[in-house]
């Protein structure tokens, strides 16, 4: 048994690279957590891969399990949805992927990143009721992209980078770099640093048709990003951004 | 004018996107920028790259000016080898890509990650003799890659990570972070850690089949580390590595 994790990159279906394409054409059955409130886009995007790279596969899908929300304590409620997620993909391999069998599990952007994919499969592994060997295929961050399409490198010369949360972002600057990308903010923590001399480069739906750039002085254009960003979410339902703060 | 700036992934050439190979078929110029003691394989890597995926393609290579490596003003001797370098960057545009043409430059890993060119390209523009747009197509890093191999995520949950540079975390394990990558580290800057509680994943010739792997707790493993490392430079002449140090 064998389960792939392929990175499928932020948005652009053209982002798959060419051992992306070849490990997609390996599988026999992609696993899907569907929460029930998914994207459709997202999903009709991920369709449009399969039917484009793959062939003679299975699509099995599975009930993502609840976050429990109400806890302040974060790290104990990703520790506990993440177990729950493990039960019930334990249950999909075991009832749909036969021992010579190859799975596997998409995931946007590149799985190295604030996803929680392979922490299930060692979950799964240190149960010990199933044995399969796992292969990860790296994917186009939407970090990567973000740089990409505002033209600017992450790092100033020979300087940290730091890749943080809102959620810590929006309590203080990180210490010791100037150079700070957020991932996973609900709350625009930007706005919470606007007496920062830091430049902002921000990106929504990147490397997709919708895809949304602003870059400013944070202090000038935070209010725009803050409009830009709500209209687009009530729009469409649904909002996925990141961005980089730089100081010089 | 247009100039591409083309990510091509970390060493396997198979982690080209379906993106970039398409720019690759655009471009009428590639320019190269050669130091002289240029590591033939990866020579050989790009060639084949070429070969492969573009199409009535002109290499023009000019000479990569000297860094000084002299002086312990790390930002200034980076200022000035780029402004030399975007000398010659100018003149190869300027003598050989006409306006309509298509130029590129070809970078290992991602643009966005510890590499010169975007720089250079904007420090061209800034002079204004020359106008071109610019198109940056993001790669495969070698982080994502190292993370790719040992099949780790780069942050644990809701935790950042910092980017940083060997010279920097020879000074000081950096503030507020337990996860810390490392590129260009020519001084095995992992040894100064070895009173924490570490556990290091490293990587060389990520992607290549020369590749490298060793993970386990830094102060176990980093004589071994060293050692093969060592042997490793010795026999090929060269080594790129990288590294996450992660602290529970």
């Amino acid at each position: 048994m064998q389960i792939l994790v392929i990175g499928i990159g932020a948005g652009d279906p053209e982002q798959l690279t060419l051992q992306a394409v070849a490990a997609l054409n390996r599988v026999d059955v992609f696993f899907v957590l569907d929460k029930g409130d998914v994207k459709q886009e997202l999903v009709d995007l991920r369709t449009e891969i399969l039917q484009r790279h793959a062939t003679g596969y299975q699509v099995v899908v599975g009930r993502d399990p609840e976050r429990d929300r109400s806890t302040t304590a974060y790290v104990e409620a990703v520790d506990d949805w993440r177990r729950r997620r493990a039960d019930v993909c334990a249950e999909l391999i075991a009832a749909n992927l036969g021992a010579d069998q190859v799975g596997a599990f998409l995931v946007w952007g590149d799985p190295s990143l604030y996803d929680s994919t392979l922490a299930i499969l060692d979950d799964i592994q240190a149960r010990g009721e199933l044995s399969f060997e796992i292969e990860v295929v790296p994917g186009i961050s939407s970090v990567s992209t973000l740089a990409a399409r505002h033209r600017v490198p992450l790092n100033q010369v020979g300087r940290p980078v730091q890749i943080t949360t809102g959620r810590r972002l929006a309590k203080e600057w990180p210490d010791g770099v100037d150079d700070v990308v957020v991932m996973l903010d609900a709350q625009t923590a930007f706005t919470a640093h606007l007496d920062q001399d830091a430049t902002i480069y921000w990106g929504a739906y990147l490397g997709t048709p919708d895809e949304l750039l602003i870059a400013g002085p944070v202090r000038e254009v935070a209010a725009e990003i803050e409009k830009v960003r709500a209209e687009a979410r009530e729009r469409k339902g649904w909002i996925m951004d990141t961005y980089l703060l730089r100081r010089p």
